[in-house]
């Protein structure tokens, strides 16, 4: 359970490759869990993780390069031949077998899927392949374990012990018709507790969910967790059953989905890790840095055209970061609050409600900051009244239409259809930061007439 | 599958409470997914809701209370005796009666606990409730099927469809030695390959991973992500078998820490939504922009000191935003990576080849902004070259320091074991903020000498 790859561990897995200790490498993974071991090729030298891949039975192997990073195990594929990763396919469940083969170039998945021995879980994969990316199709597993509602309880039996053997987990049985359509569940315990000579017909469950193919993953991971669903299965227009999706698999979307929020509202266009190339973290953190850039330009040339009032009141332009920023911290905390809501499906009421408590709370909440403000303001750095009175009611009017831009624009992305996550993070701060200024220097034109 | 929450559905639910035809509306949740009328009594009248908790059988409304929000839910119970919860609690299995006792004030539990009548049921509870929130212990739920290794095939059979029927899912069957500590496991299809009068002793798989009752609960949920389990025995110290942790109730556990870190993220201090009241959300929000608030008086001072040089070098004033915004952008970038990567435990390597990269991927993205910068400033908007080059100048500078602060506050912080994820977001952005502000006014200073 508390294997820990300690570096002791790596020096002496080092040895025993220079020295080609076969044996005595394989005697050190024996008792190893390949999510394990795949930790181990993420830290080892390169050569080495593929001599290890090499060494190992593919009954294990297979398993770690599913949990392997993929840029790690499309290196290691590399340097396998066609012949030898279908060795490695032929291992795996056919959703494991899809997504691994789908990474590869398109004349690589020829070579790999022709190499395979067994023609059906060839046929099975290929299947897989052709659905759409995030889609049911593209996440379920062709394993599952079916009955005919003709079939007898002992019969069932008999030819589960046979389809268990390939399906790891067996969360229910399903039941179909002669036409292949998904009719009903039973559970493992269901067939137990029945009678040997009864029918399925007479004992299955004829209330199952499913999900359509063609159903975005994300749609499915709701269902499934709003529905305590450990597993669904998958039919298609005419309710022919055609695979099945587990928790696991969803477990996965789920924190895809959560990172990819996260990374969107950090400014990330794409899902990056630390040890990723620069190149690559370049290209994710770039593109938001040149809008945030466009954007502060935008903020100089408001400034540059309110310059003339810098002779008279200086004080303003010390303020110009301290609203920006105000401007840009309410947006994000309204807009993910939205964005939180949108994905769990939580908003509910109108809109009109919605902007007058939207407006009440910051009108209350902006109230306190500007007391704070001024009074900070007035005593300890001794502003004029005037000067105090303008940015507190600059700050007021910011924080009312920072938290109004930051509710609505998430809405109507996501009414259009487009991420509502993306308005999150550097788009609502730059966005807020130039509204803020401009709505600020505005406001100071008019109660102080420069 | 697809029920929807109409405005039809309630209106007509409406109607029938009124004209209180009891039979008509249990008619009208008879094929409802509980998951379902959860979401319609958010949408109905309070006092509507209770009338259908009251109407409803215990078997469905228990199964609906877990699904409600817990401040709905609360109101609710408010409205039961302790004697009516007693009675959905009974239906309910121990992880979540204790989820939902454990909100109930103290008098309240005890006098709830008391009304249990099932005295077995009733101490399972207590001894869940006696765990400490987020471990293990406080997560898992006492129901599980338990055989003893000196059992036969046939006799385990028999007790199991006894055990199996409080049991809503058998996903392994533990094997415990007589002192009740765990041996192994075995699955219901192993039981349904062996024979009937072999003992379990010879069948059972002795490697079985478990979690110790004190571990903590995002730990449990690493594991069992890691090692792809669907549930995962809990013991004690002395290996004896406590109770064990379901898939879905991890499902739950990366959500809320999912939903946490983009609330900290964002600048949220606790778990709120959009429907909660105003005050509930301004005591999430106001913290934060105290914060903030208090931030943006720091950079009006430093503004503030280097006033003098407004007369001279009006244009470098105009700036102050634009670097603000930059060095705050960076450093959620870079902070969210970091946080990422500790929650997945991806973060390898030396801390200082961690520095050197973070350098120069700054350095290259500032390098690629400054000309942008630079350009666009001294072209488009006529700014002197000595202006030009302190902007540009500092904005490298400023966007290099910002990414080490936002790469090694969170690491130090989760050194010292907080929470890194407090790290992004407002906390982040303020200090850069002011960083970054004090950094250009000193190159400026060198550069231009005022």
């Amino acid at each position: 359970m508390t294997f820990e790859v300690t570096s002791e561990f790596v020096e002496k897995l080092s040895k025993l490759i220079e020295l080609r200790k076969d044996s005595a490498i394989k005697k050190l993974f024996e008792d190893v869990h390949y999510a394990d071991i795949a930790e181990v090729l993420d830290e080892v030298d390169f050569d080495e993780a593929i001599y290890i891949i090499k060494l190992l039975d593919s009954e294990k192997t297979s398993e770690i390069l599913t949990e392997l990073d993929e840029d790690t195990r499309l290196r290691i594929l590399d340097n396998l031949s066609a012949k030898e990763i279908a060795e490695e396919i032929s291992e795996m469940d056919t959703d494991d077998a899809a997504d691994i083969i789908g990474e590869l170039s398109a004349e690589r998945q020829r070579n790999v899927i022709n190499a395979l021995e067994d023609i059906e879980h060839a046929a099975d994969i290929k299947e897989l392949l052709s659905y759409k990316d995030n889609t049911a199709g593209a996440l379920m597993a062709k394993e599952l374990v079916k009955v005919y509602e003709t079939w007898t309880v002992a019969g069932c039996l008999r030819r589960i012990r046979g389809q268990a053997k390939e399906v790891s987990r067996v969360h229910s049985i399903y039941v179909v018709d002669k036409k292949e359509r998904l009719v009903g569940r039973l559970s493992l315990k269901d067939l137990i507790v029945a009678k040997n000579d009864q029918k399925i017909a007479d004992i299955y469950i004829s209330s199952v969910d499913a999900v359509n193919v063609n159903e975005d993953d994300e749609e499915v991971a709701k269902i499934m967790s709003k529905y305590d669903l450990e597993a669904i299965p998958v039919v298609d227009d005419n309710n022919v059953l055609l695979g099945r999706i587990t928790i696991d698999d969803i477990v996965d979307v789920l924190k895809e989905e959560a990172d990819r929020d996260y990374q969107l509202a950090a400014g990330l266009t794409q899902d990056v890790d630390s040890d990723d190339s620069i190149l690559d973290l370049t290209k994710a953190r770039l593109p938001w840095l040149i809008l945030a850039l466009f954007g502060g330009f935008i903020s100089v040339s408001i400034l540059g055209g309110f310059g003339d009032a810098m002779s008279k009141f200086p004080e303003l332009f010390f303020f110009t970061p301290l609203i920006a920023a105000m401007a840009g911290n309410v947006g994000v905390q309204s807009s993910a609050i939205i964005v939180q809501g949108l994905a769990n499906d939580s908003l509910r009421g109108s809109l009109f409600k919605r902007l007058l408590k939207e407006t009440i709370l910051s009108l209350f909440n902006g109230l306190i900051l500007s007391v704070l403000l001024m009074s900070a303001g007035m005593l300890i750095l001794g502003f004029n009244f005037n000067v105090g009175l303008t940015v507190a009611i600059s700050l007021i009017s910011v924080i009312i239409l920072a938290s109004l831009i930051g509710t609505f624009v998430p809405i109507i992305l996501d009414k259009k259809n487009i991420d509502p996550a993306l308005a999150t993070g550097p788009f609502i701060t730059t966005s807020n930061d130039i509204l803020g200024i401009l709505i600020y220097f505005l406001i100071a034109k008019l109660i102080l007439g420069f």
